[in-house]
């Protein structure tokens, strides 16, 4: 059960973009790594926040209410539960996400690109 | 209330050793960073896992059951509840951690380097 996890070598080895995969649990939340590129979905999740932290390159996250967070390598920013957003990086990024283990992957939407938790638990 | 956090400068900032800085809460977890050097003490939290990640330099997580895990910078570990560890660094590490907003500092155990919820949330 010990083990070392290193996000951004997995992240580096992701072959799909906006297609999150589980590195860890702590307690209720799960650690997830991503690659992206593109935009996702406007979406929000009624009742969790989400932690996005940029492990390679810079994340765009547009706010329906608001100027769009823009994040640089090493930076992090909480969507706080119920805020309408939408994550856009013009070039591939690579992301470490903080989310509860209930979190939707597209909260409140369903598109093509929507991932299931069974997806996202798949082993790496 | 939009704040784009870099715990990495943060943590490069911080003057005092096993002193753990709140960054960031999602729902019931609080984001820290800290900067460490030595040891911090043999402690175990009951009802919480704990998540470390190296920001910066090298950080060993001693557990009384098996061997010692040894973490380098990007890295990370998961304590699972319940299980007796000891951080500790050889030389000046910077470290980002994921706990439950209940975590204890040092756990079952109070020491000279213990600090209370209130200290780790002070304003940077």
């Amino acid at each position: 059960m010990a083990k070392v996890v290193s996000p951004r070598e997995i992240a580096a080895c992701l072959t799909e973009h906006w297609s999150p995969r589980v590195v860890a649990e702590v307690d209720d939340a799960y650690i997830k790594v991503a690659k992206v590129q593109g935009q996702l979905a406007w979406h929000q999740h009624e009742n969790e926040d989400e932690l996005f932290l940029v492990l390679k390159g810079r994340l765009v996250i547009e706010l329906e209410a608001g100027a769009p967070i823009e994040l640089a390598e090493g930076q992090m920013f909480v969507v706080p539960k119920g805020v309408r957003h939408n994550p856009v990086a013009a070039e591939e990024c690579h992301v470490m996400l903080i989310e509860r283990k209930s979190t939707l992957h597209t909260g409140d939407v369903v598109n093509e690109k929507t991932q299931s938790l069974a997806e996202q638990l798949r082993p790496l």
